[in-house]
């Protein structure tokens, strides 16, 4: 008898954290993705930030524990140690991702850690705050090529058929990054030719490209307007086609939204442009 | 004599990733931001995929722990061993978030890690990535009171005056959690009375407040449009007044931009909504 998922036990995952959880989420779902064969209930325990809150979280672990009839995996990104030495208790297998690390740190740096709750997604730097607004505003003002205006101010400009994945990419790279990101739909008449639009020519170098599959825009189309023109299979096809091919000839890279996450995207765009290193000079980010 | 930041050594911290690098980036800017006194450069070596880009990477970090005099710092998501195994030799301080903890889970979970690279941010579940599209989309659509149709298919309605944030907010809540977050705007004359608009009545579980200091929104405001009466402290000053009023009258729970980070108000606002259970269900998320 081979092993099948219904033999299995059920385990629980619990993400524990001063603030709000992001980091703990984070480094937990990269490990889980590892074993992705095991079914895992998966809570977040948010803004464990006091004795009381800490004993109610062990009290829950220690719940499902019973419950589960295994030992739920912790991962923890808990700042304070006496936060930490209380959920460490817990019948589970604690994953301290902040106090081993911090330890380790301290040494090398000769320098205590500052021990303080919640840095790393709260509110540390106003103008950073405020620049990463601006983005996000900059962004939605030049979504699908409502304005050509101020595209001399845009960091990047995302190039491609209508609903490749732009404007959540677009949205991505302004939030996540603090980018400038502008968003360009080419037309039928753009792709007739194939032949970049006029008032793109003088920012190729800030132009991506943006794709995926014929039959994925199809599906896509479909559900925004089913049995059109704009979502039959001959048209995708097309569309995808001769922007590909003006990708290729304008030396455009392209990068295909059925292919990659819209995380892979941004985060290939950035390491592209090289706008990290001019961004962390002016304002190094800490809300990542 | 003090030390002063002038007088500490350089140092440098790198992010090293077979992905996006975004887990090492957020694990890493959380441990940084502890010895926040400290002058770090930062640099985020993404897609390191193979034996020549792990060469590549090892150089890079011992030519700059040559050219700082003092080891690099290196917070490392690799998953290949080979790959850990040559970035692990360069002259740094080599804090591996994968390795160590992949070993505690497999013996604890009796099955080996599936070593493949890019999960955590990759294109693990089509659905899922469909559903988050969605909710962007949805999110776009039901900014700023522009449409007030469909707001029983929200999960989630925030609620304020002009310009507190709550755009980026629901922005991060859709690409983030993939939460159908819709955004209405407190007008003049809801503010005057103080009363909850009629069309939001039917809703009122689904409702959350944004606020921020008077000072805040006046700076905002005047950047957007200068001397304008909607930019006036007193206007500003009255808005946030009646609409804290409203809040709590409602019963309705307020977070301030001014006092918390985007990640803090949507990670809470998951939190309260018990929307997260109700998603992770449905189709757990793996972008995270």
């Amino acid at each position: 008898m081979t092993t099948t998922v219904e033999n299995l036990p059920k385990r629980t995952a619990f993400f524990v954290s001063d603030g709000t959880a992001i980091t703990a989420e984070t480094l937990g779902h990269s490990l889980l993705t590892q074993f992705e064969r095991l079914p895992f209930a998966q809570h977040s325990l948010r803004f464990i930030d006091s004795v009381e809150r800490a004993e109610e979280a062990r009290q829950q672990i220690d719940e499902t524990a019973q419950f589960d009839g295994t030992r739920p995996i912790v991962f923890s990104t808990l700042v304070k140690p006496e936060l930490r030495r209380i959920v460490a208790r817990s019948a589970s297998l604690f994953l301290d991702f902040f106090g081993t690390n911090i330890q380790v740190l301290e040494e090398e740096l000769a320098c205590p850690a500052s021990s303080t709750t919640g840095r790393s997604h709260g509110l540390t730097d106003v103008n950073q705050y405020s620049s990463r607004i601006e983005a996000v505003d900059f962004t939605l003002h030049h979504d699908d090529g409502t304005t050509t205006r101020n595209l001399d101010e845009a960091d990047i400009i995302l190039v491609g058929v209508s609903r490749t994945g732009k404007t959540p990419t677009c949205l991505y790279l302004s939030l996540h990054y603090g980018v400038r990101a502008a968003n360009f739909p080419l037309t039928e008449d753009d792709l007739e030719t194939p032949r970049i639009p006029v008032s793109l020519k003088t920012y190729r170098q800030k132009l991506f490209g943006v794709t995926t599959l014929p039959t994925r825009l199809q599906q896509i189309r479909q559900a925004r307007l089913p049995d059109s023109r704009y979502a039959s299979f001959a048209q995708c096809d097309f569309e995808i086609r001769q922007a590909e091919l003006l990708f290729r000839r304008m030396g455009i890279t392209c990068q295909s939204t059925a292919m990659k996450s819209i995380e892979e995207i941004a985060a290939s765009i950035v390491d592209q442009s090289g706008l990290e290193r001019i961004e962390r000079r002016q304002h190094p980010r800490a809300h990542v």
